[in-house]
């Protein structure tokens, strides 16, 4: 593992909200980072489907992690805000949450993400939301 | 309570998510919807706050019900899109999630949400996040 | 006129959309800013509306200069993006985009904005689009 | 020029907004659109870059005339929404807007575009803007 997966890791191991969903750290390069999520009845909206919190929880922190890929040492990733459109249901096995750094700034770090589905007996997958999202640069807590 | 609550409430029991999160919902009127959250450090992110992502969520659903409140016999409400701003860190012992119809068509119901943090100890309460909203009618899969 | 009318209206005075436009600044307090846009045919989409991309501009603008008066003294506001919902076809006689400051950070401001339709020989006015918007606050330039 | 270029360009000749910026449409293809926008003074924001509003209005346009190329006949397309983030200052001597499909619903297409600055005396391009755009299909006017 290297140095940055490392440090993102550790980071992620802390988000609570990552284990209660039951997401996993799958990748991570300098300016991008994936989440796996596997289906489970538990993040489901009211027709069984993925809900969109949940697809929109993984991105963001996929598009947060990419940003910190690309953040100086000392600094931490804060989400300022993002937009998300849902292409279609969640429906899937399993969901890939990709973050990728657009455009890396000293304050301001622009991102994209997008949450790829994966269906049992189906060749390659499906995209169900795209995300831009706004990161902002803070000093570390210490 | 009202057919209209009952008729939200029903979905809402449907959605696994907001039983995983720890989500009620408090508020249902026409055009506006309350979603409430206590805190927990399941749902944090790396520094014990609540995770932007478990926000979200709540205030996804406040939007999406609140415009189904508003929607003919027969259809349903899908979020397209979503546009979320975090104003500080969601810090706080309980949340409400507000979603209230700005502009309902037949079509596209547009909705605004905010997520209020109630902290111990203090009056009043924090706003913690804006969201800007499309939501999709759709007929009702039966 | 009072000095921060004074101060956005110079500002406003240097935007040449605006002129080409032929917006006109109306109303400036604190944390809120209104721009009035006259129909014109050469602000048109393909349907003799006015278009989105002039809608915008104004609300942009609108919104900016509400984060404007409460920036401090030597900062400047620049959009670092924003969000804009269209409700119903821009149709009207004049435009009024109004910017109003939901939020102010050392660094990034959140604004609200709205654009309302004025009718000949119709009472009030009709909100055609509705913006959410994250302004940043930069060193002004000498 | 081929029927689909024929029919996009009818439809921007009727933009009286782009002609008033001075953009004209450099490229129509099934699921992409270009629409230039040479440097110009009265497009300035008050520091003499070009403003959002003019960058924005291009991408808008050029998002929406690349959902129009997915369109089936007898439908328009009207925008419902979009985000954009600007990642630098619109510093150029020319600018292209490129809009492309992601994703084409019967009822919903949404578009993603950028806008490319090209700087005298420079090699390749800076991009300046990002969009996400939800575009709606509509019943052709008569």
């Amino acid at each position: 593992m290297s140095t940055l997966h490392a440090r993102i890791a550790a980071s992620f191991g802390a988000q609570g909200l990552m284990q209660t969903l039951g997401a996993t750290l799958s990748l991570v390069e300098e300016g991008e980072v994936h989440i796996e999520l596997p289906f489970s009845a538990h993040l489901s909206q009211q027709h069984g489907y993925v809900h969109a919190g949940a697809v929109t929880s993984v991105v963001d922190s996929a598009c947060g992690y990419a940003a910190l890929t690309r953040a100086a040492p000392g600094q931490e990733i804060v989400t300022a805000e993002f937009k998300i459109n849902f292409l279609r249901p969640a429906l899937g096995e399993r969901f890939v949450a990709v973050g990728q750094v657009q455009s890396a700034g000293k304050l301001l770090t622009v991102c994209t993400g997008e949450v790829r589905a994966f269906r049992a007996g189906e060749a390659g997958y499906k995209i169900v939301a795209m995300m831009q999202a706004t990161m902002v640069s803070v000093a570390a807590a210490r």
